[in-house]
C-alpha cells in the first residue's frame, strides 16, 4: 500500500543549522555510513534559528515537489525538553523530526499520517560525548535504519496519529468589509506571500485587473490585481496569485518587502478597492 | 556525434534564487521524480537576483569543467513575458534556460549550439496553481525528460540557432594610450577580474615585473604585474593573470575589491605605467 | 589493512571558497570526469577566507561522522609559495590539501597518517591559462585520480608522516586558580565552545548544577553548570558540555556570542565560582 518507494529512498533535509557549521554534514554522514545508497536531496538549511513555523511553511510549499521517500526535518527550541521525536509515515513520504509542529502541515498536505512512531530508541542511537544533538544522534540514525529497509514501527513506539501537534499556520479572518490576514513568506526576490487565496478575494469583491486595497500598520496601499510579475509598471505595487496559488505582493524587478517595511508574520488587512 | 554523454546525464544547475527559499530543491525534486538516476551538481545559486550578465559569466568560467550533461541555468527577469524558454545543444551540453544572454556565452565557448529547441511544450508542463515557475513548471520537466532519454527536439520547436540572444558581454576599447574595460567579477576574496587578458597588456606596452597604471573613477593606482598572489608585499595593489587567464587586481591576503570601493561593472582604464 | 572502503569513495569537501562563486563546482566537475561514481558531501565551505585554524578545528568536529573516504580540504593563504599540497592516508580518511595545519588535527584524530604523499605531480595537473588555482588544477585531479582507483603513492613522492605541518590547535593553560582558555568556535545559534573539557572543570573544583565564574575581557560572569540548553533560565548565562563533549557557553534561544560581544578565538579565563 505504501507508495514511498522501496529502500535507500530520497532523504529530502530542511533544517535551521545553516550551511556555515558542519551540522547538515555530520548528520549527513550519519545516515550514508548506515544506507551508502540514500539519495540526498537539500530543501533548505537557512530557516531562521528556532523558527518553526517557518521551517513548517517551507516544507509545505515543497513537499508536494519532492520525490517519494524520508524527508528528515529540524527545527527544534525544545531541543532538551521532554517534546517527542517522531517518524510520521504518510502516502508519500516518511517525515521524521521533533513533533513540535513542524511536521502536521505536510503531513496534512499529504493526506495525514497514517502511523506515527514515538523514536524512542532501540539500539539505534548515536552515544554522544555531551548534550545530545538530536539530528545527529537521533534523527538521522533513524532515516538511516529507514534507508537500510527497517520498517518504521521497529524505530520506537507507535502513537495515536491524532496526538502529532498541530502546526501554527494562521487563518485569514474577516475584519470589517474586509480581511485580515498576514505575510507568510518573504521571498529571495522580496515578494511577500500572504495566508490569502483569489478565492477569498473574489469573495470581497475583487477582481483581476483591478485594485484592491491593503492595509499594512499605518500605510494604505491600492495594489492591481495582475496576472504575471512583468505586468507590473514600474513602482506599481500588485497583487499577483502566486506560483503556489497564493495572493502575493510584488512590485517588478524589486523588492515589495522592501518597500513596504513588512516581513514574515506582519499583518495585512485586504480590502476589495475598487468594485 | 554528441558527445553529451547518455541519459540520464549529469545536470549542473545555476540561479539566481539563492538557498533560503526551496525554490532550487523544488526543481531538483522536479527532475528526480522524472529521472532518478540523473546526477546533480550545483554550479551556484547566489547570483544576484536579475543579474544576467552575472550569470553568463559564471556559466562561462565554469562550463568547461563540468561533466557532460545538461545545464540548468535560470536568471529571468523576464519571467511572464514573451522571452523564449529554450534548450540549446552543444558538443558538450545541453543548455536549458530563458534565452535572455544567459547562455549564449556559454554556448560559443563550448563551440556554438548545433541545435536550438525553444522549449513551446508537449505535455511535460506541470500545472501549477498561479503564474507559471518557469524553473519547476517548464525547464525542470524538461531537464527530466532529457535525463530520461526524449531527445531536444521532442521538447519544442526547432529555432535558427543565430537567434540565441547574445550575451551583454563587454570588451575592452582603445582608450587614449591605454584600453578602457570593466571588472567583470569580484571574488569572495575580493580580487578583481577584469576583462582584460596579459595579450592586451602587453599591447600596450606592459611586461611582468613592472607596474601598470590603473584608473578607477577618481583614483590613479600603480600594480605591479605579478605572476602569484603570494608575491604581493604588504599592501601593494598587482595585477595576476588569474587562473582563467585574465588580469586582475589584487592584494595579498586581503580584499583589493574594498581598498578600491570597486564593484562588478565598474569602469577601469589600464595603461602601460613604466616602460 | 586499509578501511578508508574502495573506489570511487565518498569525497566530503570542505573549503573557504563559499558558494557564492563557482570554485566548488569546478573542483566537483573535475572529480566528477575522473571519477563518475563518485559521491560527494559538503562539510562546509563557508570557512572564512584564509582561516586555516578554524577549518582544521571544523574538520576535528566533523571527521569521525563522515562515511570512510577521501576529504578534500582547501584553505590555502599559502597559494603560491613553497607550501606543500599532501595527501595523508589514515584509517579511515585519505585527507587531501594544502600541508599547513589544516589536515594534521584531523589526522590525529583520526589515529594519525600512516603514509603521506606529496601531491608533486605524475601528469594529473589540468594546465590553467594563469595562476595555479591549486584546488581546480592540482588537488580535484588528485583526489579523482584516487576515487577512480590510483593508489595516493603513484600521485607525487612519499614524505615522512612526521612532517605533517601541525596544527595551530590552542591548549588551556593554568592561570592563577582558574585556567585560561579560548572560544574555539561559536556555532549558528551563537553558542561559544570553550577550548575546555568537563575533566578540567572538575579539576578546578567546579561542579554541574554550580556557578562558574567566567571572564571574558574586563567582563567577569557567572555561568552556571547544566546539563541541556532548555535548563537555562531566561537570560541566564550558562556553560553546558556540548555535543562535543567540550564546555560551551549558552543562552536559551539566543545568542550568547552576541550578549558577551565574544568571537572565535577570544580568550576566556574560568575559575570555579562556587565550592
Amino acid at each position: 500500500m505504501t507508495s514511498v518507494g522501496s529502500p535507500p529512498y530520497t532523504v529530502s533535509l530542511l533544517s535551521d543549522f545553516g550551511l556555515a557549521d558542519e551540522f547538515v554534514s555530520v548528520c549527513k554522514g550519519v545516515i550514508l555510513s548506515l544506507a551508502p545508497a540514500a539519495r540526498l536531496l537539500d530543501i533548505t538549511h537557512d530557516i531562521a534559528p528556532h523558527d518553526v513555523r517557518s521551517g513548517a511553511l517551507t516544507l509545505v510549499r515543497s513537499v508536494q515537489y519532492l520525490p517519494a521517500g524520508v524527508v528528515l526535518a529540524v527545527v527544534d527550541p525544545g531541543v532538551g525538553t521532554d517534546r517527542r521525536l517522531v517518524a510520521a509515515v504518510t502516502d508519500d513520504q516518511v517525515l521524521v523530526g521533533p513533533d513540535n509542529g513542524l511536521l502536521a502541515p505536510a503531513a496534512a498536505m499529504l493526506g495525514g499520517a497514517r502511523q506515527v512512531v514515538a523514536l524512542t530508541g532501540a539500539g539505534y542511537e548515536l552515544p554522544g560525548p555531551g548534550v545530545t544533538f538530536a539530528g545527529r544522534d537521533i534523527l538521522a540514525p533513524a532515516v538511516g535504519q529507514l534507508c537500510a529497509g527497517a520498517p518504521a514501527e521497529s524505530l520506537g513506539e507507535l502513537v495515536d496519529p491524532a496526538t502529532l501537534v498541530p502546526g501554527l499556520v494562521s487563518l485569514p479572518q474577516p475584519d470589517g468589509e474586509g480581511l485580515s490576514g498576514e505575510v507568510w513568506w518573504i521571498d529571495r526576490f522580496g515578494n511577500c506571500q500572504l495566508n490569502i487565496g483569489p478565492d477569498e478575494l473574489r469573495a470581497l469583491g475583487a477582481e483581476p485587473g483591478r485594485a484592491v486595497q491593503v492595509q499594512i500598520g499605518d500605510q494604505a496601499r491600492m495594489a492591481r490585481w495582475v496576472n504575471t510579475y512583468a505586468a507590473a509598471k514600474p513602482s506599481e505595487l500588485v497583487i499577483v496569485v502566486d506560483s503556489y496559488g497564493l495572493a502575493s505582493l510584488a512590485l517588478d524587478r524589486r523588492s515589495a518587502a522592501d518597500e513596504l517595511g513588512v516581513r514574515a508574520g506582519s499583518g495585512v488587512v485586504v480590502t476589495a478597492g475598487e468594485r
